[in-house]
């Protein structure tokens, strides 16, 4: 592949992302009117002013929005060319233009003389290579930005919003080890060796190509694991290591995708000899990437907090899981819209909005929320890997080349090799409940791939390189979803205890629990380390995030040192001075403040850890109580 | 205009349509995808099968049903032209093609000598007007697929699902007659009108443009009148008719405007001389069309009544409520790939799965559907108005012609008129508690335009005709929205009256019910018409259906004769054989059958009006329940 021909495919995808900022900044757009109407409403409501219905108001803000576009926004360049019928069209740029315009001349009824003139705009697709394939086919593919805009966040969300966030604290340390090092090796071993073994393929991948594919197979999809871990009460700590690991990838994956890509943009735009610089460039661009988009998630997340404690929404409920809804979807558009990645924003404002905006809400809420993403997290699933196996006959744009695939398996393999046993072995050194070797070979055997690589994968196929990976990808994921089926065998042949046949009698579930669950609980809690750096982070939310944040106990008032008490109070609802005292913090059955707490006070840790599971049962999602984490309890 | 060009819009129209109707073919194959996942996922679960994960089976079930596609159907006629920079294009059609190839020869490296080829599809997305407008402004448009098959239909399947059937069916008549032969002769009063002026306008609009604007702008909207009247408690009939009409007279219009578009299409094929036939045809076609997604909408509902009825699948509430949710949409998607109207199958399937399948559902669905739909719609509802208001300035193919739209107007006003007085006289003549003058006002003055004529407007944007509708509608719509305000004034005004200030306080608000209402009950069923008409289909409903399609007593083994019980016995589940006698049908607070089987019985029908109060009051949307029809209760 030539030099041009790459850089040429760097211009094009920055035009696909330049558009894919307008649609994001677009459906942002929407989610801000949205949000201010369902402020505005509960204000009036609130104030019992009835001037105007809610749509009413929705339309007059869009009309002010839509006036402010018209009146203030720059035409920016959208390129077309003018094809006449009669004459050739002419254009000279290097990228082809984003609309063509067809004029047409028609001279249609027999009777009478007359000649029309009709010019219809068309509107760029993608590149031709096969060109024959017929309607249906090509009908049966969604846009990209439907399943990226659309589908995907709310199955991140879900994934931060329904976390076990007490058994992810425990491993916190192991979990950013294997997300972000892991993620990286796995990445550039992929990468490297796909590369390697180019010279075997009917299409020869860039370097760029290569590493672009390496990153996004590293998304490890957990869904299918999980759901076997929870009907058969697998290890907790395995668990949680599997699952962190799976929920943070992805986020390092996608990052690591446009580090990759601002790599390849620095590097074809510098000078020769500057490629340490682009490369120091990219990893300083990964961090910030990750970070700002890490800190717009929870920074949203506590908005989301706020507003929902110090106004008094939690009297409609209906406005309140809207706004949830749409302050969670914002993080995602805004992150996207302002060159961030939306996957990471979305993913913690979902563990923010479940630690502090769940104790906001109204219990209408919280159930509704709970039940909307659980329901809408199916769906949108289950249609990606339906849409993967239709896709993989009609999609006109796949490029079968064997060799790669082939390839692919096998970089897939020593790539999670690389990964996960070099780092069990390191962190191992100074873990105190040692990652044993059954559960290594369980993780290892867990990288199954899924929707997130595909939902990555598909949105650029406009070059041949990018449709090759697709295709990959697609059969990849099909692969390993359908091996998935097997992880029962293996955790038997694996010889990891499972909870055995408590799966549909909750009752004796909850014994099995109280029986197998204490010895790892307190295993993880004889960790210094560990217990240091959960319990810095969970001093200062105690303390202060959550008395800001929440309508718990206990307020800023008590917390605070005496000299902030003035500005103490201003952040004290009403609400929060004047419930039950009994009334603490609820935690959706986390327990992970309670079992915190407990060990810190050196009280028995254990029923703590039983205490939670107590609580679970009256949890809105009850029937997957008994299972140790109930996350992605799909059923 | 002439004749040549209207035949050809009507062509595009038809091409359009076709699109459509794969767009939904489309749709509708990834639902029965979702539809037998979530059936196969139930049996695996439910004989404890644990071969494959939920997300596995779908992607099998994908890759069968693609490999079917790719290898069976055959390809349908896309046109193309290829343009090449270099020479001009051929192309002899009368309709601009589908497709543009664009082939780009590049020579981009000033190094080597690469001249490299490539070539990209471009996609019609319709006819140019304005040759100038900035990328964000056509950005902040959706394709109105989006808004037809994603948008429109929750809006309507609540409409349905919410509806209070009891009073609905009390009125059944007047609603009827107001939504058949009141909304056709709104839409031909205002296309006759907007015809006639059509002099007058900068665009002459053909009679076909005429009606077609006239049935769309026919569909009124109750959002914003139904809210106040729910706020204000009006009179349970007034309400009823006012729902009744608009929700009803939506179906009717989108079958009119499907009819007017045949009979244009009749008529432009046919030769001189048969206008009759092609009117005939079109009037056929319009009850057909009715007729048939009724029946579709329908069915669709009793299936998932059944498929609820007699498989467990109640033990997985996720599983149940995805599968309610796909029943739902699939009737819709269904109804458009068959060339019927997916509003009326989605509406009447809306009613049906609340009549019947409501009562199969397990707690957890029925409280997880309700506030599914009811927040969806909220933001679907309050999406559609923001997206007026923004596109009135950013849409780049409005048609703003001044002439017309206050024509529009004046023939919306002549509309109205000509509907809702000489109907009232009409019904008058037979209806026993006739509707007051003050009530006429009001429905009158209640006919507001909104999101459905919207929707209707921006399906078809391609020919400058459709583009001056759509302005006309969207400033309709906006100005009729905003004057929706005034609603709480007008009632006072009209002396109509209304339940004072019970609004944020439930127990007053009951026994003010109590007050209030056993006047306007009896006074329904002193009427010896609706009566028979209403227990016509009660009987049959209460001997036939509910036993055949719920779990609800009695069973048909008590109702049907004895010859039928061998037969009656296979349609009997056992948990309906099993279950408490004192569990009887749960109407969710409707009381349509307790109502009237307390007439039917001669007992004090008062204390069913009351009982049903009483129940609502335990219902999940409790909030609302004072209030007559808590229906559209947004909060």
């Amino acid at each position: 592949m030539s030099l041009a021909s790459e850089r040429n495919d760097i211009e094009l995808d920055e035009k696909i992302k330049e558009q894919h900022r307008i649609d994001s900044l677009n459906l942002l757009l929407y989610m801000m009117l949205l949000i201010t109407t369902v402020l505005t409403v509960w204000m009036f409501k609130h104030r019992r002013m009835r001037y105007m219905h809610e749509t009413g108001l929705a339309l007059v803000f869009g009309l002010v929005v839509g006036a402010l576009i018209r009146y203030t926004s720059v035409p920016s360049a959208i390129s077309h060319v003018e094809v006449k019928a009669v004459s050739h069209p002419t254009y000279n740029g290097t990228l082809p233009p984003d609309y063509l315009w067809y004029h047409m001349k028609r001279k249609r009824d027999p009777v009478g003389p007359l000649v029309e003139n009709r010019t219809y705009a068309y509107r760029l697709t993608g590149e031709v290579e096969d060109l024959t394939g017929n309607q249906f086919a090509q009908q049966a593919t969604f846009d990209p930005e439907i399943f990226f805009n659309i589908i995907l966040p709310p199955i991140i969300f879900n994934a931060g919003y329904s976390l076990k966030r007490k058994f992810f604290f425990r491993n916190l340390g192991s979990i950013l080890c294997f997300a972000f090092i892991g993620t990286t090796i796995s990445a550039f071993v992929i990468g490297g060796v796909q590369y390697t073994f180019g010279l075997l393929f009917t299409y020869k991948p860039s370097l760029l190509d290569c590493l672009y594919f390496g990153a996004l197979i590293s998304a490890t999809d957990p869904v299918t694991i999980l759901a076997i871990f929870n009907d058969l009460h697998v290890d907790v700590n395995l668990y949680a290591l599997v699952f962190g690991e799976s929920v943070l990838n992805d986020a390092v994956a996608i990052v690591l995708v446009t580090a990759i890509e601002n790599y390849a943009k620095l590097y074809a735009t510098a000078a020769d000899g500057f490629e340490a610089i682009a490369f120091l460039k990219a990893i300083g661009l990964f961090f910030y990437v990750f970070c700002s988009s890490f800190l717009l998630g929870s920074v949203m997340g506590c908005a989301t907090a706020l507003l929902t404690k110090f106004t008094h929404i939690r009297d409609f409920p209906l406005l309140e899981s809207s706004l949830f809804l749409l302050m969670s979807y914002s993080s995602f558009l805004i992150a996207e819209a302002a060159d961030l990645t939306g996957i990471v924003a979305v993913l913690f404002c979902g563990i923010c909005q479940a630690h502090y905006t769940y104790n906001n809400l109204s219990d209408e809420a919280r159930v509704r929320t709970k039940d909307f993403f659980e329901l809408i997290n199916f769906l949108t699933e289950n249609f990606i890997f339906s849409y993967i196996g239709v896709s993989l006959f009609t999609f006109p744009k796949h490029q079968w080349d064997f060799a790669f695939i082939g390839c692919a398996f096998i970089s897939l393999f020593v790539g999670r090799l690389l990964n996960i046993y070099p780092l069990s072995w390191l962190l191992n050194l100074r873990r105190n409940p040692k990652i044993p070797l059954n559960f290594q070979h369980m993780m290892f055997l867990a990288g199954l791939r899924g929707a997130i690589a595909f939902a990555l994968a598909i949105r650029n196929t406009y070059s041949v390189g990018r449709q090759t990976i697709l295709t990959a990808t697609s059969i990849i994921v099909a692969v390993t979803v359908v091996y998935g089926g097997l992880t029962t065998q293996l955790l038997l042949w694996l010889g990891i205890p499972v909870g055995g046949e408590a799966e549909e009698d909750e009752t004796t579930g909850l014994n099995q629990m109280q029986r197998t669950r204490p010895p790892n609980a307190t295993g993880a809690r004889d960790n210094p380390e560990k217990a240091r750096l959960v319990r810095l982070w969970s001093n200062f939310d105690t303390a202060f995030m959550k008395p800001l944040l929440t309508n718990a106990r206990p307020t800023l008032l008590e917390t605070l040192p005496m000299c902030c008490h003035p500005l103490a109070r201003l952040l004290t609802s009403t609400q929060q001075l004047t419930q039950d005292t009994s009334n603490k913090y609820d935690d959706d059955g986390e327990g992970f403040l309670e079992g915190d707490d407990a060990s810190l006070h050196g009280a028995g840790g254990d029923s703590g850890s039983i205490h939670s599971n107590g609580r679970q049962m009256t949890a809105p999602d009850a029937a997957g109580a008994t299972s140790p984490p109930p996350a992605a309890s799909h059923m």
